[in-house]
């Protein structure tokens, strides 16, 4: 068994706020990240798959195919997007870092799946000082 | 004569876009930048003073001092904030790379010089691959 | 199930010195690391946390009181201080990055566990190319 | 239980290629990596050790060993060479990111086990957005 | 006047060698980059041009066509290429830093002042440590 | 003209202090880092040449003996030292990033001279954060 990673950049807006909380309570659970105007970040993603090694390509993955499914799946939906406000994966819940990275690993699954290997971990970076990690259900 | 530079970081929304133009001409200037929900970037900014070294201290300039002037004027002003809509510098003007390096650079300018130094050189990185650098008018 | 890691940074002074060894022994044993007036770094520090997410608030842990545990355990007791000298953690054992990662973990377990979530790795960088994780006693 | 890593870097030309196949396959397969006159990369190796901390030096391995060891067995090897051409690990294997790392554990497995520390994981990055992880066959 | 730098990469292989020399001389002045198998890096290429802000949009020179110009005239034609063996910039040329770096110069100047910029700097990175700049003729 | 830049690392302790005040002075003045026990950094070098570009070679100057004059100077003297304590450099001046910056001018520019080219710039990181630029006396 072998793990291969990719990474890709997103750059986006969003902010902290619970609509069922009142605004005090907003403050106080999330401090200036609960701005209603948003902030953003440049979000660096990485994502982990695991399986055999293909005898012949060399390969865990086809790395071209793996690279289109990130994009397709998730950097161009997210990639200069609002996220609270235009991805519907926050709809019902805040986009932290680690609701970030469950709502990537269930865009990314199939995909992967797809392609003959399997998920092993996806890890959002909202910063360089603070990521999330995310390994399934398990 | 030697240059210190000091480096801060803030997270902030912006988008391009500009009233008098009709809409198919900014998309056209700014593509997906030009989403008016905003998105957001990790800033990193270098500000560089030069001066000479104190024969006492050893420095250029207080670096305690340094580092509360850019908090004071910039970073607590402009992190977690959206640009266009909560900063006065982008009221007139779209908050480009090169704008908010000039914007930064009026901010410190009359502050560096109190702290007894010249402000050299404001860079501003929007993305590692991305940055602006403003030496002032000369 | 996920993890959130935080990162913090420190410099401090340290050199490796056994008092019940002979100067000779030190000398091979720990080579220019041997140098009793000490030298530095500048050590980064993750911190990994896991945890259930918090359906309200999406969060693991609270990223404020987090930081404010690793700034009081940790930070603020171990920047600008000489590690052999200071630093009780110490006293008995050689400052090396494995020792500084376990001596860390016994800083911070109990708290991450009073803000709700559980320390699992302790990740202490010297430098870029020199790294030890700790996961605690298992 | 801790671990220790280490990092360390060469440069090395390689290309994909598979002579059994037809040249119009092996386009399809590596694309623009099927460039026969080669093209490089500077790889990044992270060799993570594990082991019990020894209670006189609070070593898990002695670093200037293991850095010697990754020196004699891996970067004096591959540095400034054509790995298809030149390193026999990649006579029969396609020089990808998983196999690299592969060849890179078989070559250090048992040098680390004879520093009294056993090999947790070979990294290799091909580039920073791209890298392979081994564990060894477990 | 303000200057705006953008980032890009490109992984080749070249080699040192002087067909007029004996091949002692080019081992004597080349060492192991003497290897004419070839060896690469990952480059990195920053190339800073400088200007006037656009009053309307805010630009020094519109980015997406700087990128485009950067992708044209230097990324599609050196990425994943044998620089002595494939690109014609190095017939008579060795590859060095510095001549990468003149090389690229001359194929952007043009194409940055036809976007309404004058090129101010080209900066090439082999490795994170070692880079050249230059700044055209003056 | 054209510019070479090479990196190097090394740490080492320090601390401000100036005997010639009062203790109270030294800490309003220094604050943390008044501390006499010392603390350390890793700091990073990049020393800047210029010349001419060797018509034969495609050197500004031979990167070997760079390194080696830059391993010799500062590099083998300066790491995992206290550069109070033990480098003659700091006897007389606080061994801030501005005044190591200098003293490694003075080291490094006859040498440079007699490898055929001109010393340009000296820059030293404290931290990421934290650098000083020395261009010699204009």
């Amino acid at each position: 068994m072998i793990l291969l990673t990719r990474r890709a950049e997103f750059s986006a807006s969003h902010f902290y706020w619970i609509d069922a909380l009142p605004e005090a309570e907003n403050q106080r659970l999330f401090g200036k990240c609960a701005n209603r105007n948003g902030h953003g970040h440049n979000y660096t993603l990485e994502v982990t798959v695991e399986g055999e090694i293909d005898a012949v390509s060399g390969f865990v993955v086809d790395l071209k195919q793996l690279k289109e499914l990130m994009a397709r799946e998730v950097v161009d939906i997210y990639d200069h997007r609002h996220l609270n406000l235009e991805i519907p994966d926050f709809k019902q819940t805040v986009p932290t870092t680690e609701n970030i990275a469950i709502a990537i690993w269930n865009r990314l699954e199939a995909g992967v799946r797809s392609l003959g290997a399997r998920l092993h971990r996806v890890r959002v970076y909202e910063m360089a000082d603070l990521f999330a990690d995310y390994y399934g259900e398990r």
